[in-house]
């Protein structure tokens, strides 16, 4: 089953990449239906709040008319940065499935816990690592090409 | 110069406590001119990212024309939580005042200084304490409104 929406989030992720995003994408799931589905939309929208996750849990809120997205289930390509783990705390999703850390942002294992601390007034069950492999390939590949045809267009300028 | 935009952020504060939702405020300045101010909304719009920052945020972006908020300060009353915190790194403002320290969820200086953490790609310059008085009664007087007219429903049911 998580392995059935995170394909479903790979694919929102591969949309991201093709229109030159960072590829990371999410799904939102609510009584075994997809409800909102989303890409990292940040340089399209030039809006800093417009990561995948976000958007899901905005569409969310609005599919189900409350702020509270209960019996919900996140699903997101790439370990949550403090924006969105912060925000899944705010909206009390209960479960959060993700993809590949992220040792550079991520919040919920990498950097911090934000989704297991007590002290704040909920806490997440986090599954970890599905499809890991192939979400964080998507990744390296898209900074892998960003790189060279970054070396590609400094070697085309005429010297100076 | 603090001091007359925390006003402006009590103010936004204020709107969101008659509207019926904790009042927090908050306000962006870019070249001395507010660029965008707003109330926490999360009761009005049942969305759950609709904090004062976030919506503050959001205008700003759309302002400026770019993700990037550099030179902005932000005003808030309350100290941010940590979606806010992070919706603040993620946009690059350089400069956070705050007025109230949040012991329950502040992710500034309370329970984590998420601002200030050479791990992340962003670092904030952060005045705390700006009007903080003012700022953390707002508040206080909210939820002491709040549990009066609780009891006062609870008296006034009928005994079962």
């Amino acid at each position: 089953m998580h392995d059935f929406y995170m394909r479903e989030a790979i694919a929102e992720a591969k949309k991201a990449g093709d229109a030159g995003e960072v590829p990371i994408g999410a799904v939102l799931v609510y009584q075994d239906q997809i409800i909102a589905r989303a890409s990292n939309l940040r340089e399209t929208t030039q809006n800093a709040l417009t990561h995948a996750e976000m958007l899901v849990i905005e569409e969310g809120c609005k599919h189900l008319g409350s702020w509270r997205l209960e019996e919900t289930t996140l699903y997101v390509t790439l370990e949550p940065c403090p924006m969105c783990a912060g925000a899944i705390l705010q909206s009390r999703i209960p479960t959060v499935v993700y993809g590949a850390r992220d040792p550079k942002a991520g919040c919920v294992h990498s950097l911090y816990t934000l989704l297991n601390d007590s002290r704040f007034n909920h806490e997440c069950d986090v599954i970890e690592g599905v499809a890991a492999e192939e979400c964080g390939e998507l990744l390296t590949s898209f900074f892998r090409n960003l790189r060279q045809q970054k070396k590609l267009r400094k070697q085309q300028q005429p010297e100076s």
